[in-house]
């Protein structure tokens, strides 16, 4: 009696079609390759963590049987979001200290909130947090730096989310490490355990020329080259650090990393806001990767980046968020549409940047300035399959004209619906899959009933 | 045999209470009024379309006796948000042309596709389309100015939107007027149409100084005099603008404002960017209020705004989207976010303006700025109920130590959950009440497949 059904599913046709583990389908295809393909009603056929077909619906349907089909109609499918810097284990103090100087903002709360709060348990509920809000708006990739990365390494890998992760290395005293030198042999461990990982590539990570001795950034760079890991590094984000290196060294922030020997095609910088043109230039010699952080560099106040100027001199520029101690949200689409007008503004030209270079930007060009861009970045076959689908039929994305202009001006993160990571549905429908999301907030609001009892005001 | 339940009703106590139409309870309210009171489990008492009582949940549950009950557990109670400029009527252009220069965008796209496509047909669905959008994102009161505005105008008090709203005035022949006095007609018939309503502020929208001839400038504002209305204007928007005034007046735009006797407390003046110390105090003394628009600023490169020194100087600055050419959404928490980051930057210091300041612009000054303080804009007793009730519970919006950070650098449109004006809820737990949502989808995808196919490369 369901002959029909089984005819259909032995049929010759039927028998010739490969199975793969996940198709994703009827969706306007966004692929972000070298041709910046857009597909409508296009397709994704899926193996293990990896794509191995894209094409129209009507032909991933007719070759592929799949165990799990993501329906994509109404949404886009694009590569995952790569969010190029950020500090998740601080969303704890996400609103806990605005509207500052620079000096009160770390001296009167953030040093004190983290020297008083930074355990092992926070950073696991904090960066479990941080998870939730960025799978939630689409990012599929982050690169961190912060204290006690294990535990980050562990939520990250836990939430299904990739990571470039690392442990911060800095000249004085940290949550989890008395000296320079535990730091660094932390680094050595945290390199050793996480090598391999499908997902988490553990990285080397001094915080800056302004609070690293140069025998800790000389470390660093030896340690990051030998074990072939990627370093993580904020590069002038304040004029402040140009005038005290120009000072302590005769040179600018990128002049005296050079000279010691840490820039490198595995370095990533976070902020290369105070740049001269022979600073872009030695970026771009040695292919370093930058991170753009417009909200962050807004609201501190910390300047503009010369983004278009380091684009046009072919360094690699991603956009990241920052912690969400300085932004206050980890919203890619956020970081998308402020990085377009931002550039515009500080220009004073609308064309400075156009949404398909934005796009980029988070996608393609984010993976190359992690150097990752052989993995992600794109929809291709033979990549991870990291993508998401964004519903388009919300009345602020309607119409839609060009999806490039839809996803940086109109889109927002509220419209994701899907989050795949390698190959794994992490949230799907907007349902979590693998964060307990009431767990999360629960353990967010003991948290901050006793972090605000110690720092805040509360709601007044 | 259901005499527990009535005997409740009729106790001496429950008979003493007073019966009002509606009451949001259990919400942390926000009032923004003269204290700026920000209240734990508060609750609002509603009669008609006037606030009544605010007070603590238990004493508005122990004082009133509500038809219609809102639970705002988990949620903030804000004042609704007050966009003060837009053109509701150009959404259904949202991403038909971006990245371009001035010149390429109005004279290549806008211009071309208002001579083609804007008629009541036109008009009516995309207003519509902008009222979904900002009624989902917490905004009650607009202010607009386009062409055809009587559909405007029909269609936004048929939302239950509260507007201001004027029949552009240009000095060329317009979409709905084929002279400077047809449109002036237009105008003096508008304003006796809608004269008194309880939703809909008529009035006067002379487009610009260099789009306007001198006698239309000045018939505009004697018109708006007479008739006691409000007058909307673009101010000092481009250099261009100030350029061609002093080549042609040897004055600023403001100067030659006050010299043609258009200004006065009854005019708001949308982007204010241009201006020089004595064009502030010049506004200032007159009591003109003035429309921030932070996206449209940056995305069209037109200049930072000098918000700061014009609230110094004692202006009543609202905070506006434009419309959605030039956005390109109508979103007044991405707005909040923008003005407080853009300023901060623009002036590279992290104190210029405070999340509170901001959340002051988006409700009360922006009330001040529209000249309709004393009907809107707060939470207080007598005025107008028009209120939004916004979701904390978020990710993104966790932990949440002050509210007005919250508001301003966390929370986004889509927290926002229910949303009332004059007493109505227009949209409840985020379903529209007012608005056939997919009526207004249908209508937009038709437009835009033919607009797209006349102007757009559709999604490439």
């Amino acid at each position: 009696m369901i002959c029909g059904l089984l005819g259909v599913a032995h049929s010759p046709r039927a028998l010739a079609k490969q199975r793969v583990d996940l198709t994703v389908i009827h969706g306007t295809l966004v692929t972000m390759d070298g041709k910046r393909r857009v597909l409508e009603d296009g397709a994704v056929a899926i193996q293990g963590d990896t794509i191995v077909a894209l094409d129209s619906s009507a032909t991933i349907d007719s070759m592929y049987e799949s165990s799990k089909v993501i329906d994509a109609r109404g949404a886009l499918i694009l590569p995952g979001l790569i969010n190029a810097h950020t500090h998740m284990s601080m969303s704890l103090f996400r609103g806990l200290a605005d509207d500052l100087s620079l000096d009160d903002w770390l001296h009167k709360y953030i040093f004190p909130a983290e020297s008083r709060y930074v355990t092992r348990d926070f950073v696991t509920w904090s960066t479990r947090l941080s998870l939730l809000e960025m799978l939630r708006g689409g990012t599929t990739t982050v690169a961190d730096m912060y204290y006690f990365e294990e535990e980050v390494a562990e939520a990250t890998k836990a939430a299904g989310m990739r990571g470039v992760l690392g442990e911060t290395l800095i000249g004085f005293p940290s949550p989890d490490s008395k000296t320079s030198a535990a730091a660094l042999a932390y680094t050595e461990s945290f390199l050793k355990h996480w090598k391999g990982d499908p997902l988490i590539t553990p990285a080397v990570a001094p915080h800056a020329i302004y609070t690293c001795p140069e025998d800790l950034l000389k470390d660093a760079a030896a340690l990051a080259r030998s074990n072939q890991a990627p370093l993580l590094i904020h590069v002038a984000e304040a004029p402040f650090e140009i005038e005290q290196s120009r000072h302590d060294h005769g040179l600018t922030t990128v002049e005296y990393l050079a000279r010691i020997g840490l820039l490198g095609s595995n370095v990533l910088g976070a902020h290369c806001i105070w740049l001269d043109q022979a600073d872009i230039q030695t970026l771009a010699h040695f292919g370093v990767g930058c991170s753009y952080n417009p909200s962050s560099n807004m609201k501190t106040a910390a300047g503009s980046m010369p983004a278009v100027e380091l684009l046009s001199a072919g360094v690699a520029v991603g956009i990241g968020t920052d912690g969400a101690a300085s932004n206050n949200n980890q919203d890619m689409f956020e970081e998308m549409n402020l990085a377009a007008k931002q550039q515009k503004l500080a220009r004073m030209d609308p064309k400075a940047l156009s949404a398909l270079q934005v796009v980029e930007m988070a996608t393609i060009t984010g993976a190359r300035a992690l150097h990752l861009e052989r993995q992600i970045g794109s929809l291709e076959v033979g990549k991870k399959a990291d993508l998401i689908v964004v519903d388009t039929t919300a009345p602020h994305a309607t119409p839609m004209y060009n999806v490039y202009s839809a996803i940086v001006y109109a889109l927002k993160s509220s419209d994701v619906r899907t989050t795949v990571v390698g190959g794994k549905p992490v949230m799907e429908d907007r349902r979590m899959l693998t964060l307990d999301e009431p767990a999360i907030l629960a353990k967010a609001a003991q948290y901050a009933t006793s972090i605000g009892a110690s720092f805040g005001p509360g709601t007044k």
